[in-house]
């Protein structure tokens, strides 16, 4: 039995204590928190809460660590941190600075003599997967990938910054035109823009002014910009009953051609349809600290990424079983 | 540059010569048949073309072959056969024999100090990946399997073998009411007879009793009588012209539950529309040899699926190159 610690007891972290719930191999141990220990209130029963501070002192009580925290503001300093104490997986999601993440963990894991899984989840992730597997399938070809429909955090908190805005929720919506497009290969040209919609309910102080705030939305640089962008102004109550959905989702399109003039069109597609992100997200990055602990065991050291793991390692049954059963 | 042999060259050897024609690293090196090689036409410029009885001959020029033989009659033997010699892919998909043919062919490939890898291609191979990551994403839940629209080798030479057959065409349908109760994770019970339709064009003798010849077909045990079967009689010209396509395609549904006390549906899907099935089929098994060699150059030898290949080794970029562009 694996012995598993959540450090970040947010969404994700709750996210990843259900999926070892239901792990037959694998059992929480603690949760890890920069909060007050006393002010958590954990589901499973016998697990300690621990002050992120006094990490260091369970190094040999835990097999693997799950970061459960933000891309954002604490994964860049967490995993080089935690890297070199604990074999860890993280979910780093900021695509442009994966590499350095990368390097900085690797040098963390490799002075530790740890083993570190970054970037799991499902973008980067599973959709990565789908990536490699189609440009492996099917080399002459292009991906495109689409996200939605579902929440966007980082779109949500970049409209609360608005002055007058109480708050707000930002779904991403692929447009149909462009999926049609990627699956007979023509997508290869359009942007982020011209594949996904934005569509944004606001809840706005009162008296605001909502002309100057819709303004200010679909002219936001890099945000809202350069896509479709809808509008819509609800209250509070609106916002609680309609919009706390965690639902999420979206979908990988390789369309590639084969035979020896390239003649023949093929095309894969990975899809997901989320009710729970977090939930999901934290299911995969659970399944990735079961191959971590398969893989320090082979003597592994240093970063990885899921495009590293043979996919058997992701179960807890022998190979056998999953010629058998599964193949 | 590595050197690749293919073994037999039907539809899917010369799927994966065509491959091979798009592949930046790997070249054909030779083509081995049991048929005279002087009646063979390779379409690769510069390519020797050898009787199989003389690959032993072969063992320094190829890094690896590509065994292109049908499960039924060919690969058993021949994987255990040239195993031993080289390291190789097949594309063995009896999966009820899938565990006694890696036993054996492991056996082989140790004795010979090669690698293997068996049951490369869409199912067993991409098909079976997509089960394990769902099975490992989502532990509470249930995959099902769907085949078609496509032609069946198999189906159509059963409905050959009937007196009064001269030529035939199966195809195999998924049945949309079962796609839908899979989406819904309530499909568990559903054979693969009430998943799929099947659709059968048949050419008859002249003067051949129609009726019996249906009869036979919707009676016809494991391969139609579960099933809901068309028949349709047409005349040769009409198969020709209408019934030459090579597509194939179908899809891994995994629906499973997520959430404390596993109150949330999640959803995966992963779908191959295919315009030829033996050139897709190449292209997996090319990508796999690749795989073959990477693994074969750090000193693995024995038997392996696809499971057990990190996904990255099937494309020839390096990781940095993997976690800048693709991750």
């Amino acid at each position: 039995m694996k012995r598993v610690g959540i450090m970040g007891y947010g969404n994700l972290g709750r996210g990843v204590e259900c999926a070892l719930k239901h792990s037959r191999d694998m059992k929480l141990k603690a949760v890890f928190t920069r909060r007050n220990p006393d002010s958590i209130d954990v589901k499973t029963e016998g697990v300690s809460v621990v002050s992120a501070a006094d990490a260091d002192k369970w190094q040999g009580e835990i097999d693997v660590m799950i970061l459960c925290g933000g891309s954002a503001t604490d994964l860049r300093g967490q995993s080089v941190e935690y890297g070199g104490m604990f074999n860890i997986v993280d979910s780093f999601d900021s695509h442009g600075d994966i590499v350095r993440h990368f390097k900085d963990v690797d040098r963390a894991a490799v002075n530790g003599g740890k083993l570190a899984v970054i970037s799991a989840g499902w973008d980067p992730g599973l959709f990565s997967l789908a990536r490699v597997y189609g440009q492996a399938v099917l080399p002459e070809g292009q991906s495109q990938t689409f996200w939605g429909k579902g929440l966007s955090q980082g779109h949500s908190d970049a409209i609360r910054r608005i002055d007058g805005v109480v708050d707000a929720r930002q779904y991403t919506i692929p447009l149909e035109e462009a999926v049609k497009k990627a699956r007979e290969g023509k997508a290869s040209h359009l942007t982020a823009g011209e594949k996904h919609r934005r569509q944004c309910f606001v809840v706005a102080r009162e008296g605001a002014d909502r002309d100057r705030i819709r303004a200010e939305i679909i002219s936001m640089p890099n945000y809202f910009v350069d896509y479709e962008t809808i509008v819509e102004f609800i209250t509070e109550a609106e916002l609680v009953r309609d919009h706390s959905s965690m639902a999420h989702g979206g979908f990988v399109i390789r369309t590639g051609r084969s035979g020896w003039e390239l003649q023949e069109k093929n095309v894969i597609e990975y899809k997901l349809d989320l009710e729970s992100n977090p939930e999901f997200t934290g299911s995969v990055l659970t399944a990735v600290a079961r191959a971590v602990c398969v893989m320090a065991g082979e003597g592994q050291r240093g970063c990885r990424s899921m495009l590293d793991i043979p996919p058997s390692y992701l179960l807890p049954q022998t190979r056998e079983e999953l010629l058998s059963s599964i193949m």
